[in-house]
């Protein structure tokens, strides 16, 4: 706990005050999100799906980019919590009348907020906004973020590890592939750093070369170009999405040849355990990254993902919101 | 009821599950929805305008085709009924990043969804994602058809009805006339199967051949090409909206031409009976399909129509809901 | 009060009925609403932000013309109220298929609107429903004028007036100078109708000949083209933001050359009293109109602003609704 002073997510006390990546969280802290969220689940469930927990706070979903379906998940779970939302999608408002990033953080600050849950295009804007709240006297206001470049997501991650945990229970007796375009993806940076925390002994990535940053074995992953050689007995495949812009550039040849090779079809799933999960952040590309016998099929999990995501995102704001 | 089980709509016990067409809807469900929303005209009149039958409930706006209006409709219609609403317009998100309407569908039903309004730009859209919540044991999902293509747009014709039967009480003695383009209007499906369901005796559609389907009459409308042969005698005269881009293409002549034969205006309308109401889904073309004298004067029930679609759209969600 | 009667703003018993313009209120109408704002700025500190004066009332966000961050003020002064909030950005819908600003009003007055919040490009819009309102009977909406044109922004004025009141106490001793793009503004136009309403003896406008209105002297202000003139000994500094757009047309030479000559610095604000507060509607254009020395320096008060601003607009929605 010596070096939590230093952390920007965390409190004097050691306790979340932001959530902007799965780096630099312990063990204990994802283990406690994870279990904040079992209760939340039961939530969903019930007749009257709210509880009281943020009443009278004022959550801003900033969306910097685009995402009505993350958006969506954040904006329902804190309406669960009874919070007011308000969406802002600020790429058609103020940041195209020149406003920066940190004026716009200082003029919600000023108006009483209470939470901002972040996207943006650019890495590290979440934590430069949370910097700029502590320099001025605002970090009483909680960041969420919500996807940065390509730097994390890290209620993704979180998302994604209470899904292996409800399926597979023990993180440690696992071998776990993330499958695709890793380079740019924000989610797999999420994802490995939470597997590697939570104590997975063997964390694969898959990916042609050009899909993979250099020096990513330094993060505690084995490296595999082979599909059908880096998909053998895992517990767990976690299918990455291929933006649409990648297969128009020179990284890929085409979406045929992807899927050909990195698609996960039910052939090259037969060489995981038998008993392996698939899962998938969606919006899925059916036929490009994955076959449609498998999205559909009886080890994919990616819907009961969305549904843990709710609750995930609920504890993460009950958990910040200090309720 | 034998075959209330084969029609989607409606759960085994015979009651409204999902809001689709008009068109399967027995006379007396039809009556039982006009009845359901009276009560709801009130709540809309009350200091507060409130009550708490979808507390907890999560409505989503689908809508895949823009409509603010519509939207504005059910929105309000649900946040009077305390629900939780959440908007999402498909065509600038997941569309463009190629997920389907299923997978959209499926999502929203994992974040534990109660109910969708669903506006489409194709005919049966609503449909299809009933279908599929059925055969994936989520049919607990409500799902109102805001609007497919040129198919149904049930609510509206609701509404309609409830105005008629507002100011004229008995349908079994009227003779109504729809007057417009009958061919591209989703609308006049709806007022058709409504109008001959709850026994209106003589129903009329007036328009050019061109704006017309081949074999309309099999509906049990009587064809009118001659607006002012059409109007006569008619206690109901309900205007359809001329969607702009039909005025650009090879079907119309010209604004002016349509006015001149087909626009309602106070020399026509006074061939109707003297007590006629005219209706209008709105937004109007003032000049174009109505005459700013008619939208505006006596015999107009254009804006009770709006009032009275509130409590309507309250009514079935709370029906779906079995509230 | 004889004259109470004729102005659009009030009732037959001298209420705010609408809040369409700072024009014309009484020195005691805008002392009220300063008066009535205060225990609301208490509010947003609360635990529970929330307050039950509106609940179970509509309230419409009309805005024609698009500001997410004024948009985004109301909506939470209006959700803090316990109301129901409805956004309509109209430039992308009902207004795209040809619908009258007038059978807009008509058709959410239909929906029973409690209140509508209206920003618009052309001057007078919120006037014109004002009226349009009172014609048809429906004048128990209560319409607040979000920015109309050139025309007014009195929310804004109303705001920047409790700030100068909070900071200095007594408008009765002060020399207030607005700086900048005065012809295009419809904030200055509030701000000066305000500042002598509230009895303030000295205003002066400063700025260069082609961005001023002909004829400005004649609403009681001194004007000046020379700004270190003009800032000579003011207590307060109320900058106007300047239009981006403006920079590329003929009124000004470049975004650096107005810097020069109209750009608040730190050099020119030490020309006014040391104690003079500087004021900006945002958002600001750092390094046009603006220094960032001075916009984030101690004399700056543009946060408290935002922060006054909604619970000026919480008491403006109060009055109105009669709670």
């Amino acid at each position: 706990m010596s070096n939590a002073t230093h952390n920007p997510q965390l409190n004097s006390h050691g306790e979340l005050n932001h959530l902007l990546s799965i780096e630099g969280l312990s063990r204990e802290m994802l283990t406690r999100i994870l279990d904040t969220a079992v209760p939340f689940t039961e939530v969903a469930e019930r007749e009257v799906k709210k509880v009281p927990l943020l009443r009278g706070k004022s959550v801003f979903n900033l969306f910097f980019e685009n995402s009505t379906r993350t958006r969506t998940t954040f904006e329902i779970a804190a309406k669960r919590l009874s919070a007011d939302v308000i969406n802002l999608n600020i790429n058609t408002s103020s940041a195209s009348k020149g406003e920066t990033l940190l004026d716009t953080a200082d003029n919600l600050a000023a108006m009483q907020a209470d939470m901002f849950v972040v996207r943006h295009a650019a890495s590290g804007a979440p934590y430069l906004m949370a910097q700029h709240l502590a320099t001025t006297g605002q970090d009483h206001i909680h960041i969420i973020n919500a996807g940065d470049g390509r730097h994390a997501h890290p209620t993704q991650g979180l998302l994604d590890m209470y899904t292996i945990r409800h399926y597979k229970q023990d993180f440690t007796q696992l071998t776990v592939a993330i499958v695709g375009d890793v380079l740019h993806s924000r989610v797999a940076r999420s994802q490995i750093h939470a597997l590697t925390t939570l104590g997975v002994p063997e964390v694969r990535v898959i990916a042609p070369k050009t899909l993979l940053p250099s020096g990513i074995e330094r993060l505690g992953v084995r490296v595999f170009n082979d599909m059908k050689e880096g998909l053998r007995g895992v517990d767990v495949v976690m299918m990455l999405r291929l933006q649409n812009e990648r297969m128009q550039g020179a990284l890929l040849p085409s979406a045929q040849e992807y899927f050909k090779s990195y698609g996960l079809t039910v052939d090259k799933l037969a060489l995981a355990r038998p008993d392996a999960i698939v899962m998938h952040p969606g919006p899925m590309n059916r036929g490009v990254e994955i076959e449609s016998a498998v999205a559909d099929g009886a080890q994919a999990v990616i819907l009961p993902q969305v549904t843990f995501g709710i609750a995930v995102r609920m504890a993460v704001m009950a958990m910040l919101a200090g309720a």
